[in-house]
């Protein structure tokens, strides 16, 4: 069969990021951006062959399919690195009760919090899980993100984990990386976290190693929930299994998650609001990209992570909306953007990289994903609007078009 | 003619808002949300003539056209009392160098703030500023809003703000309120403030009077701005005019320009971040709606007005957007109703009423608008969900179709 090539024309502006890539994503300047005017992009098969000054363009249109975006702005997909998308069951009203000044632990005791939506998910069949998750996601797409990070964690039995990991897996849309948060919280049917772990490392670790449901594990270290000793033998357990690795550290308090965490070559640790400089000299040298997740601070009503003093240090950021039912329930890309520009002072190119390379590496697609290089799939967004309209205006998506593989995922 | 009978059948929930309309939308509580299960709503000449439950519905189908809601959720249409919708131009790069450290002296002296916005609405033609109102109008109805004030204030000087108020007049979709801010900054024509009152008393509100162009006059009072005296001023003569009143009050500082606007009956008094506890007492025995503007406070990373207080007081509190291109570049309600539970400890009722009849008092049209009472506008929403999903999730709007005079304005 022929190859099918792809030639889109007449692009007003393009990003390609490549010089952010050439720097591996750390401390992203305006120049990294690799603004092409005038440009054109060839895609063979799904991935980018060629892209350059519309000028220098060689495609003939003889070989190949000519598309016009009609002198608009292209810019890289975004990838979404950190989402606990499969759950059933409404917590909104839990919103207004901790609003009207009732703690997690009154609510908690009145069935309430993660144990509600545990036991929602626990009856939710697959078509239900899977129509909610296609929703979710398709909220996530018309937003410009091509790849999507899904946890499981809503579980905490074998049989419903892995329901949630299949389902994550034959989403629909976007690209999908899978990641087993089987240590979220303590399972209702053990007596203590030990217990619980035990089972984790013996039966479902291998086991969704086995059946290659997850690309990688993930473990909440936290006070009150799992400790880092715990979150050790959990990694080594994952690391023998051959299995990737990230976690939950230091978003409450400082537990040295991180720099345990480090020991184990993570692809990202998230969150580490608390993270001390300590982890963050550490962080900087190691290959493990920092996740972010400042509008869950902003529902938490917390501190934000340092994003200067890591982006100084030479630490890779990525963004990402945490979206779950409980602390941060919402899937706006534009919220985040502006809260890491407003709160986090991270510059329009830091969080235009954060989203997209930056997130990529954060989930060890960057060979793939992430930026408008050769080799790579040909995923974008065309924009309604010029690139510094993208994290400015809450709620707003400039997003016209979005493209996996050179076909649209999308079109307004 | 015979009059036209439409009647709305099969709505799992109607919140009609009766009771908050009883209290004036002073201090609401979730049982003054007029919560009727089952409900049937009958619409005669685009008026509410009946609302109840179906199992009363009198109506026969030989009068009348029948609408199944398919068992949803129906509320009163928002309203959005606090808009700068009319502007040309795009300022989204301000905001970068706001992140990057420069002040509102340095970007203003390189032609940046309000004098950039000015400067490209008087070049754009009434199509321009049109094509773009009507977009933003239409971000707003997606939203549910179907009662809109516009302020006009980027033209400053006589020409373009009146092609501005003409533009906000003929705009198509929602309910339009204009409001004539001429007393936005002070207009680049004029040597000082006291010079462009003068023009403003004696020459702009005759006109605006005549030519009916504006509901009512808005000023921006604060150090640096507008005084306390020249407002009085302005008010005076507005007055004498017979044109309603509103302003920007002690948003920056206390002015004290609370207590003075009050002096002169006003519709609303909005902003009031740091109105004093005198001036919030002078607030609840007065007839005035406070508009309290969250996205505002928390792009320019202020203090957030002390709502609880207000309400507690027996103030009626009014929330909305403050759309514009500097301050507050967002039209998101969720963002708005989020942050005003979050960081302002308002119920989920509180929140409600707010963006329906407090808005609607805060624009003197509550008798027309705000609540589905009958011989009102027919002016509501249908919910994808429950309306305990809203002001959540940043982003999401569960808003299924939008009704104005019980005509389809949106439906998805």
């Amino acid at each position: 069969m022929r190859a099918k090539l792809k030639v889109f024309t007449n692009i007003g502006e393009l990003l390609t990021l490549e010089g952010a890539r050439s720097k591996q994503a750390r401390h992203p300047q305006q120049s990294d951006l690799g603004v092409i005017k005038s440009a054109a992009l060839v895609c063979r098969d799904g991935k980018v062959e060629w892209v350059g000054h519309e000028c220098d363009l060689k495609t003939k249109a003889s070989d190949a399919e000519f598309i016009s975006l009609e002198g608009r702005t292209v810019i890289p997909a975004f990838v979404e690195p950190h989402t606990h998308l499969i759950f059933a069951g409404d917590r909104s009203h839990e919103f207004e009760w901790r609003i009207q000044g009732q703690t997690y632990q009154q609510i908690a005791a009145k069935g309430g919090g993660i144990r509600h939506t545990v036991n929602e998910t626990r009856k939710a069949s697959v078509a239900e899980l899977t129509r909610l998750a296609e929703e979710r996601a398709e909220v996530f797409v018309r937003q410009g993100v091509t790849t999507l990070e899904v946890k499981s964690g809503y579980g905490l039995d074998v049989e419903t984990e892995l329901r949630c990991l299949q389902v994550a897996r034959a989403l629909k849309g976007p690209r999908v990386v899978t990641t087993y948060l089987g240590a979220h919280s303590r399972s209702p049917e053990f007596p203590d976290l030990d217990s619980y772990l035990h089972m984790l490392c013996n039966e479902m670790l291998p086991r969704v190693a086995r059946e290659k449901l997850a690309d990688r594990v993930d473990i909440y270290v936290e006070e009150g929930f799992f400790s880092v000793e715990q979150g050790r033998t959990y990694f080594r357990r994952a690391q023998e299994l051959g299995l990737g690795i990230t976690a939950h550290v230091d978003q409450l308090s400082d537990t040295d998650s991180t720099a345990m965490t480090l020991e184990f070559a993570p692809q990202s640790v998230d969150h580490v609001v608390f993270a001390s400089d300590a982890s963050i000299r550490k962080l900087a040298a190691s290959g493990a990209t920092a996740v972010l997740l400042p509008s869950s601070d902003f529902y938490l009503r917390m501190q934000y992570p340092k994003a200067r003093a890591m982006i100084e240090a030479g630490v890779r950021v990525a963004l990402s909306t945490d979206f779950n039912p409980g602390t941060s329930p919402t899937q706006d890309l534009s919220l985040v953007g502006v809260l890491a520009r407003l709160e986090m002072r991270m510059t329009l190119p830091e969080v235009l990289v954060a989203y997209t390379l930056g997130a990529a590496f954060a989930l060890a697609r960057e060979a793939h994903v992430g930026s408008l290089s050769v080799d790579k799939y040909c995923d974008f967004s065309v924009l309604s609007g010029s690139w510094s309209e993208l994290f400015y205006s809450v709620g707003r998506h400039p997003i016209q078009a979005v493209y996996k593989s050179g076909e649209p995922l999308l079109r307004s």
